[in-house]
């Protein structure tokens, strides 16, 4: 991560399984992800509510937004007010996509908290070309950020392949939520 | 129905829960209903599949994608080219909200047919707090149209008074989503 | 249907889809079934609720407990008293079988109200193979009847042959249904 | 816990939290419970699987049967086969109880796997009133085990109390269910 980190100007952003890795966490990372299995493992939002370091924790497959405001409050009430929140789609009946993007969470989340809020429409369609039209609608819904996955190779990633964009259409994806920010009165 | 059209100029859409009331909506209506709770109700949709009035037909609560293009196929096959889907909401776990708006639904639907997507921010959240961000995000998404609530006093509705913006909020809304719209290069 | 009945002696249920092919269903079928895509189709409810022909009433695929027994209250009404209410499996992101069995709902609509409750485990589970181990346990949670899928040749069904028994095997099934029955204290 | 087993000569089940403490749990629970929270919390889930002590395995509020199946995969693929699997209700639009009971999962995971399944019927509905004819219906369903909350004084209980049976009422279930076990053929 640190070479990564080193070589590219990026900060880098990890997910953490084991309360045991903390150590390496804060001192390699710079936002430490708490992925949507783990939404509700309070032992892992104990340990990174006792540091300052940025927190990015992701909203549980069939988490109520009451259930992912907790686990929020969790974090926050050992110290950690570096807490952001991301929206990455919820376990529904439908089989269309893999989950169910819920992008009312995002003026909801803002209003019933002052945290920021990130929209993950990857992870949430599974679907490359569901990617950019749901950045632009969690931007237009007022998200105050975005996870995007990218590769340059998609076809041969190790995972998460059906979901990248490829550099391109990123960059002209960027160009396009720079217009929707701005026509919502944001900037990117 | 006609006076109101008569006095405002208007074009009247109007929801059929029976099929003997049919000659009267082909009269008097210019946009036929089918509501989510008759989504599959099949002898309805054959009935206003014989007619090539426009039909509405808006996504039953927990049908899926294939569900809801097999419904406008009912109609369709019967003659009728003139159906418009709308997304207003599906039935999750999710309580914050009456439903919750399935936003990915509308670049699927265009990709897997042909049909017009409208969306139903109001219902689909029973909030009009949430009526705006989320009407922005479905044309961000690329959604043909919208269906918004409006209501001169809201708190004197006989119904859905709480999803209903009052027309100065709605004089805003179309003002922003004129923006919205021209940065995903769609006119309004 | 009428010389079905004449034939075999057994009573008649068929399902009506159409509010004008009601005076056909109070002449020839014992009991009228209000299908599940139905359940909130009130105009249908209504006409049913007029007369004193017992009516067997599905729960819709995503309908609460509330919204059925309002359904029920709708039928009810209008002066039929004779309603049955059939839990039949609800909509949910499993997809290992078709539909979620709800036996909860057996002691929950009993307790709610005083009609008979009637369990489908073969249209719920869209799987012959657990037919039986369904039955037996919508017994155990106090159903007062089942509704159970029999064909002599499922594999050369026209519809439904995946979830019909062979009479063999229902004949079976009876058999230790009449089991179940006795020991939580009720009579087949 | 060392104590409570000694005095009551019970063998003690208790819900590993964070992997640090399993030497502990090692030493002095005779059952590992893994809860719904953790089911995919895969690190927890190698730690059991590296010793031979019993764990319980609780399914996800909004895991799927091959979910649930992989997580217990993932256990005893590090050597530990001691595992038995409990169906404790998931996650739907329902609110009428606080889970969905999905019995249809006994008979699909026994057919599936070979392990062991436990229903537990107090957390699923949260509710005591639905402990005892869900109970029936696990065991008629073909379920291996129950889980039922037992409280000499439900009212002051510090958690689950309105999940809780009192003694008297857990007798009399215990009497009904060994009727019921007998009549599928099984024995408690």
């Amino acid at each position: 991560m640190t070479e990564a980190r080193k070589q590219t100007g990026l900060p880098v952003v990890s997910e953490i399984l084991d309360p045991r890795d903390l150590e390496y966490f804060l001192e390699h990372a710079d936002i430490i992800q708490i992925g949507a299995r783990n939404m509700q493992n309070f032992e892992l939002l104990k340990e990174v509510g006792a540091y300052d370091k940025p927190v990015l924790l992701k909203r549980g497959m069939s988490a109520t937004i009451k259930e992912f405001l907790l686990s929020a409050e969790y974090i926050m009430s050992r110290g950690n007010r570096n807490v952001m929140l991301c929206e990455r789609g919820i376990r529904t009946f439908e089989t269309q996509y893999r989950n169910t993007l819920d992008l009312a969470a995002v003026p909801t989340l803002k209003e019933m908290s002052h945290l920021p809020v990130i929209v993950d429409p990857s992870h949430a369609t599974g679907n490359w070309k569901l990617v950019a039209p749901m950045a632009r609608a969690a931007i237009a819904a007022g998200a105050d950020g975005l996870l995007i996955e990218v590769h340059s190779n998609p076809e041969c990633a190790l995972c998460d392949g059906e979901e990248s964009l490829k550099p391109s259409r990123f960059q002209t994806l960027m160009h396009d939520l720079k217009k929707v920010a701005q026509a919502v009165g944001r900037e990117l």
